[in-house]
């Protein structure tokens, strides 16, 4: 798979010429299908069907094959299947074409050797030209801003393409077209409605690069079921952060029995879903978490303009709605809007004296015999500075209500103010007369406030996501050994001394302590430490489990720390580990427990785990991923996602811990992880001592316990 | 507000006679409607319109006063307003009519003085009479079986009824129509459709224990925005669980802004949600989430017998939709059903080699060219006893496929097993097919996954909740003082002695001690307990945090203790609270820390709480709730839904703890709540040792910390 900046698939998506190679007279089949939909949505290249049993197709002459056109296409759809394809992907390599789309199956999906052998063949074929290579097992592209449509997928016949601001790529044929017809349902235009397959050259992260780049382009959805090329998709959300260009991916594979259906039919490799989570939530894309989530919000973002906040203002001519849809806010995280005194008065004025001019503002069953109640409270809602986004439910009303008032209301709203509205509406027959004028309507408060909750959560996430962009921190980074050599990367694992000292250097606080050849030493290790009672630790790189071994002591009383180094040093010996030295270290204890962790994953690189410490760590996570580099904000942002973040501002008498410290620790192992010369590949701090913000101890932080394993050969430790 | 067991009703289903109190020769006016669509609905008794200014009302004779009438009506329908409507009320009671429907508003729910005066008023009438009332601000009942159509709801115009199995009650108008068109929406026959109002004498619930005993009810669906009259929903869950008939309830107000939302509107009291969820599970009521979610498995519990389990195959011509199903199981919680060795070979015969015969099963595109692979898979996954549902997801199939014969298959699966199928299609016209053969459809994965985990999970529910209406513990409980005098109630806090010696004598073990008035009691109370260090405590019903005073000490040496006794003393008496004597304990340290509290909740009654022990049981809370009475394997659920239930089994070589003795904790606590004689009020047991399963410590559970506050006055308490 090859990554890229998105600027070089051009013939793509507005080729020249395009043959079709197996094409078919019958517009219903996946040689037809292309051929048809070329022509109907206006495509003006060369389009040169090849058969060899047909003199004319569907109206275009045809031709026996790739060597008898009038000139080399730019693009061939391969809709031919097995060898037969392969052979004809080689010679479009030989005769210069510069892109195949391989319509056929039966390749690498499968999991057969021929199949595989056969995509080899392919992909050396197309390496030696520099012909690029989309699929096999693709439904193919489509362009309906030029009318390339390379694609055979039946929705184009069901739901008649528009040219629009929407572009759909993703890996699967059938994940293309549903959101294709989602949208279209709806009303929303799409230009690029675009399905990968097996990506064994282009993927769909490198074509939405490229899309992603149009001017035109105003959202983009994904699916996905790898993120095998991440620099692509690095860009894709680099080039749509700078264009303010907002990102829907869904991402197959979220669970186990997720990720073994993935592996089964693409052979996509399992990661770990929360890094994947980790790394969209990081570049400002938004994590659809299902079909309907991919295209639910698709009409907010089309909306002039970008959300100022996140507050809701409710009203409904039900009482009940109001509790609803206050419910389902809160379930959302979406704060209701404090209205202000001033818009309060106004409402009184508006509404009837029973109503209720809080937030959720409940016109009452008045709405029947005023039907002016919507068009009057809006625009006093709309005043409000606190009000984000308002919510209107309307349960109930068919005959007796003045529904072209309400939608004319509405729509007066929508476009005089900057606030997004959303609907709750129920009933099929007045739903229709909100759409019609193009307000954003859903069947219950819940949905509603589900996908209003999506637009405004992403922009705030795109905003810290374009703050990131801004500082650097989405930069391309270069892969090192570490990736390219994957697990069978030789692992060295430093002692518990070399341990901290290595966590200094990088600017991780670690504990005080002295590391004891011979108990002759213990004084003046004393001493250096200015302590009476110390932990001491045998030290070994090929223990891991000390306590097991009674090879920790907690306050231990200076007059016997001789003798339990002694004791030790002993221990060790019985044991059969190599003695590295006996720990003396100043006994900290933290107000609370944290730790922090890193790790190399082969896919995503660094990831630095931030967490609640402790022997529950595995049993009981609370633990959150960040991947470097990162800000203090960004770790700040993820101490405050913990549950022990609860406590940690003090509660029953106790001081607030220095959250500041632990994020720039966070940083620091971070900044440790990225660097090629350390080498690290694991970093396991457990616990991290939190201290109060305004104790004796700066920093008011410190691993008191520390493993950390590095790529070998590793360059020569300056740490004992 | 009064209970009842729901048999008193009969007259507001089955009326021989009804006048209509404001009645409007419009069909579409409030006053109008009931008339119309009693005479649309096939009802059989007398209909008297009462208007003084008009002879004749939608072609009956009209009547200018109740007084006037042939006879006393059975019902009236109040459709007069404010003093009037009162007036009538007063006139209804004095001339023995059974029932009033008061479809005015402008009474309790306005919060103003006059309305809620009306109120009283219309009560006292009724009171002296035994005339019940519904309402008042109700949207009226409606019985399509008797066409006793007591409403004035526009949705009956919108969506014509159909009687059917399902019976919808809500205190809401809005949230009747609203499930009510659904419903009819989705072809499914609605018999009762009742929305109740104010509740100032009939309750939704005292209805809804009515309508649950129709045999002809198969599904109950409740709106509820206060659970004020317990008792009837107590007897409704009853009823349902005798009948096997499902109750599913949607409680408004779950969150604290809901909550202050449907105060402004009913006035209804604040509970404590997560109360409401233990109470509703506790009667295998489902709670629903939403609107849609109320009636999104309908269609699944019309369906004859029961689901046999809760493992799910999936069936795909889309790889993508087998991932992204298996994903949307997991997130509901649905485990996939493992194949058989049996399932498997039989897949691989009716599938192409490349295909998947695993779960999912992804039959390809090859469905294009062979439609009768859904024929073949669905009764061989039928036949595979670990399979208790399927969901067929077609997210592509337009021209070329023959969606008739897959509609046709998928429907014949249905009716020749037991296995109840979802299908997940997003194109409406596919859907459309299938859902015209009577299969339930939703367009995506993720809804009908949803909607069949309610399905699924909801009959586990109802079997556990069976099995307590079977062991007595749903049965009715007679109140007591501590609910009839609330807040206002006296307290008597019990010191740390009373109470640990109290929770032994109900069965919950308690730490062994010894309380000493004078340090010359020491040596005595150490020999007593057997024990060289012990824990030290001062003991005062005036002291609640004992350890900021210095009041607690742990590990005293006994040659310590006596000094330390003394000293206590000294503190108590220094800080001016009433010395009750010192507490000499054994020193218990528990694997871990649990904890058990119980309170009296004003509507609920006893709650007991169970969870994670320690300091931060308010800022990070890992509770379950628990109404008494319950069982040991209730306790036992509970405790398993805990996020401290990941360690309990022993992690990192750590033992397991004994939960059955937790468990019977409590019970026991729970037991005790119940007790009037006790007269418990608030029990705070925190932390609670946890103890080895196997250790030495029998049981292997003890209680260090306790407080007990008992309402005043109580019995003589026999502790010291």
């Amino acid at each position: 798979m090859s990554g890229g900046t998105g600027s070089g698939l051009r013939f793509f998506h507005d080729p020249a010429s395009v043959a079709v190679i197996g094409a078919s007279s019958d517009p219903e089949k996946i040689g037809g299908r292309p051929i048809r939909y070329m022509r109907e949505s206006g495509y003006t290249g060369a389009i040169y069907p090849i058969n060899p049993t047909r003199p004319e197709i569907q109206g275009l002459p045809a031709y026996a094959s790739l060597d008898d056109l009038p000139q080399v296409p730019e693009v061939a759809i391969i809709a031919v299947s097995g060898a037969t394809a392969v052979a004809q992907i080689v010679r479009c390599a030989e005769l210069g074409v510069k892109g195949c789309v391989i319509m056929a199956s039966g390749f690498g999906e499968t999991g057969d050797e021929q199949g595989l052998a056969w995509q080899r063949e392919m992909l050396d074929a197309a390496a030696r030209s520099g012909m690029r290579l989309i699929g096999p097992n693709s439904q193919g592209l489509a362009n309906f801003a030029t009318g390339a449509v390379l694609s055979f997928s039946t929705l184009f016949t069901e739901q008649p393409p528009a040219d629009g601001a929407v572009a759909v790529v993703s890996q699967s044929g059938a994940m293309c077209s549903i959101p294709y017809g989602l949208l279209r349902e709806a009303g929303i235009g799409v230009r690029y409605a675009h399905a990968t397959g097996n990506d064994i050259d282009v993927t769909a992260a490198e074509l939405a690069a490229e899309v992603v780049a149009d001017p035109e382009v105003k959202l983009l959805l994904l699916y996905l079921e790898d993120i095998a090329d991440l620099d692509s998709l690095g860009a894709v959300a680099r080039t749509a952060l700078s264009r303010g260009v907002p990102v829907v991916a869904l991402k197959g594979g979220r669970s186990e029995a997720g990720q073994r259906a993935a592996a089964s039919h693409t052979g996509a490799l399992a990661t770990e879903d929360a890094v994947v989570d980790a790394f969209l939530s990081k570049h400002g894309i938004w994590r659809a978490r299902s079909t309907r989530d991919l295209v639910a919000a698709a009409a907010f973002y089309l909306r002039p303009g970008v959300p100022r906040g996140e507050r809701l203002a409710i009203v409904s001519n039900s009482g009940a709605v109001c509790v609803l849809a206050a419910d389902a806010a809160a379930e959302e995280g979406l704060p209701l809007a404090p209205l202000s005194a001033g818009t309060r008065a106004a409402l009184t004025d508006a509404l009837p004296s029973f109503a209720s001019v809080e937030n959720p503002v409940d016109v009452t069953a008045a709405l029947l015999t005023d039907s002016s109640l919507f068009g009057k409270v809006l625009p006093v809602l709309g005043r409000d500075a606190a009000v984000d986004a308002c919510l209107v439910g309307i349960p109930v009303a068919g005959r007796g209500y003045d529904v072209e008032r309400f939608a004319s209301d509405v729509a007066e709203f929508e476009v005089s103010t900057a606030v997004p509205v959303v609907m709750a509406v129920p009933q099929t027959s007045v739903a229709r007369v909100f759409r019609e004028r193009g307000i954003v309507v859903f069947a219950d408060e819940a949905e509603a406030v589900h996908a209003l909750a999506q637009y405004l959560r992403h922009h705030t996430l795109i905003a810290e996501a374009r703050a990131r962009l801004d500082s650097g921190c989405l930069d391309p980074r270069p892969r090192d050994r570490r990736s390219e050599a994957g697990p069978g990367l030789a692992r060295t694992a430093l002692n518990e001394s070399q341990s901290l000292r290595l966590l200094e250097t990088v600017g991780v606080p670690a504990v005080e302590h002295v590391l004891v050849s011979h108990p002759s030493e213990v004084t003046a290790a004393l001493a250096a430490l200015g302590v009476d009672r110390v932990v001491i630790k045998g030290c070994s790189s090929e223990v891991t489990h000390k306590s097991e071994l009674g090879l920790v002591r907690v306050g231990v009383p200076a007059d016997d720390a001789a003798a339990v180094v002694t004791e030790m040093i002993a221990t060790m010996a019985r044991e059969g580990v190599a003695s590295e030295g006996v720990i003396l270290a100043r006994m900290v204890k933290g107000e609370h427990e944290g730790m922090l962790g890193a790790r190399f994953d082969p896919v995503f690189g660094p990831v630095v785990v931030i967490g609640a410490g402790g022997i529950h760590v595995e049993a009981m996570p609370d633990v959150q991923l960040l991947l470097p580099p990162f800000s203090r904000e960004d770790a700040l942002g993820a101490i405050r996602r913990l549950r022990l973040a609860a406590v940690l501002g003090g509660v029953r008498g106790a001081p607030p811990v220095d959250l500041d410290a632990w994020a720039d620790a966070a940083v620091a192992l971070g900044a440790a992880m990225l660097d090629p010369a350390l080498g690290l590949l694991e970093v396991d701090l457990n616990p991290i001592m939190l201290l109060p913000l305004n104790g004796p101890e700066h920093p008011a932080l410190r691993a008191v316990d520390a493993v950390v394993v590095r790529a070998a050969p590793a360059p020569d430790l300056p740490y004992r």
